[in-house]
């Protein structure tokens, strides 16, 4: 099979250390002429926030992040930004955090340094939202890219076991399906292979033990892995899907991908073995999609969407606005009935074959 | 054990595909606004050249193209490059037409887009180098790295077969290398292997029948990867003992570092099991360092480094030179005797087991 294909790498520096953030933040503030910060810092990690701020040359800080980048409060950091002639961005927190500062970045062209205290995985890829008037709209930019990422494990201990779990899955979900995605290439399928042969070990021993910290560094290096495949890649099937589902049932983000993700896997594998094979491997070498079911299950993650409050009613309707959007890179045909049996079974927590017989 | 590391991605875009290079190239400069291109190109693709002429607005081309970019010859190319008003650098050939883009690239701050031909890898680096007064000075500077590659392995027919492998096993030698060199971290790790993974099974296939397009395909790919890997992870114990013996003996590169690569694995690999796994499983089971010595003899490249010239006389001298830049990350102390002893060996091509007792 000829080898073809346009990638494109997105240049980022990565500090990686447990318990290293406030060191690693000053470097790479230091290292990009950072004088006068604008710090955006959600309340996840205030211990790292006070010593970053002993550090560090902020000019001016925001507190107060809310989700979803509101475009008032955009506007307002930017102006923030512009009145204390701010050279830098730095944000500490979740995705919320890191996405208001990417909208200063973009409307300012400051560079911008992340500490995320998530696997949400917004750090490592160029793309920007913001909402206006309850829209949700996003774009890509280069400017918004993180020039520098610091990721720190002990920072996700703010996040309680049952959601860092979930987030995992969510993170799994964009290495999984980014392999049958639009812009699927060999090098995005390497990190994404990579991404998930740690993120199942990290996410299975940070399920045992929510205080393993070795656990936490695999999950948050797997993330990051699946998050850089996922911005090369682009949103498949399954992202198609969860995205139609958020936005008009607003369901429980990272449990939706945790639920859909293995319906999703056991209905293209059959078509993308080499995809299903990678998966299989970094799960022990049971089949993708029994072996995602069985390891959401084991990360104590609701089974069906009507655990999260869809309603039985919608499924129809949900099918019908998802299936305009599946791309056509999707391995194999999908037709309304093919969503509409899926996304029964996930309403339902089925058992697999529902959607794959 | 604790993971920790400071990882830096180089932004590119890559845009590969056999028989596309013109296409490719129209694409890529195009999408950078190249109205004004300097062309750099040797002798190497011809049809392409002409073919990139019809399609892509170029301002001046040069091309005499001087191994190691004489400084006079750089500074003739930035001369040119501003008398014309160039908004552009394309290069088209083997690393001496991407080393002299790199220093105009350099010196004028203009976008670079590189079609190589061989599979020597300086394009995915932000490396330049050039040669004044006989000597080679080298640096790395953002400026130089490529914007975009584009990758054609139709190219590399100009290439004969026998230099083909050499110049695949000097790629495979950035991967190994890589392993143990001062950056190395698991994510230059995760690239180096897949980059192994190409090359192996590419280089065989190309050894076997030099036609064989798919196997120039995983070659180029997989020589790619393995640059990268090589770049992020710099120069280990290999590379310093190869930039010794090149500087002072005038070796052959590529077939130098394809003889000197198993040696220097065979002495490695018992302190370093991961890596050494890595490579082992890519050869299909075998032990690393026997592995690499039995690919080096299949694609027909010469045993011992006497074979290329070098004198018995200059070994003791050479393990001399090279020790103090033996870098510190190497998996095991390395002392004079060490260096003596793997030199003598791969000097006469002798069996491993005289570096690993």
């Amino acid at each position: 099979m000829a080898l073809s294909f346009d990638h494109r790498t997105l240049g980022q520096r990565v500090l990686f250390g447990t318990d290293a953030a406030a060191d690693n933040v000053a470097t790479a503030v230091g290292d990009l002429g950072g004088q006068r910060v604008l710090l955006v810092a959600d309340a996840a990690a205030p211990e790292v926030v006070a010593r970053i701020l002993e550090r560090v040359p902020v000019a001016a800080r925001i507190d107060e992040v809310v989700q979803h980048v509101p475009v008032e409060n955009a506007e307002a950091a930017v102006r923030l930004a512009r009145e204390v002639d701010a050279d830098l961005v730095l944000t500490v927190g979740g995705g919320s955090a890191t996405g208001l500062g990417k909208v200063v970045a973009r409307d300012t062209a400051l560079p911008l340094v992340a500490v995320p205290t998530t696997f949400a995985g917004s750090e490592a890829t160029d793309v920007w939202g913001q909402t206006e008037d309850g829209r949700k709209v996003t774009g890509s930019d280069p400017r918004v890219l993180p020039r520098a990422i610091i990721y720190d494990a002990a920072l996700s201990r703010s996040l309680p076991a049952g959601l860092a779990t979930a987030s995992g899955m969510n993170a799994l979900a964009h290495a999984v399906d980014g392999f049958w995605a639009p812009r699927a290439d060999p090098i995005n399928r390497a990190l994404g292979t990579e991404g998930i042969r740690a993120l199942v070990p990290g996410l299975r021993r940070l399920s045992a033990d929510p205080d393993d910290l070795g656990a936490r560094e695999q999950t948050l290096y797997g993330a990051y892995l699946a998050a850089v495949a996922f911005a090369s890649a682009g949103s498949g099937i399954h992202h198609k899907i969860c995205h139609t589902l958020g936005g008009a049932y607003n369901l429980s983000h990272a449990e939706m991908h945790a639920i859909v993700l293995p319906y999703v896997t056991a209905f293209v594998a059959p078509a993308a073995p080499d995809a299903a094979g990678r998966v299989s491997r970094a799960l022990g070498g049971v089949p993708a999609g029994p072996g995602l079911l069985a390891l959401r299950a084991e990360l104590g993650i609701p089974a069906g969407l009507r655990d999260l409050g869809m309603r039985e009613g919608d499924i129809a309707e949900a099918a019908e606005l998802a299936l305009p959007s599946i791309p056509p890179s999707t391995p194999r045909p999908v037709g309304l009935n093919d969503l509409t049996t899926l996304l029964r079974a996930a309403w339902a927590g089925a058992p697999l074959e529902e959607v794959t017989a």
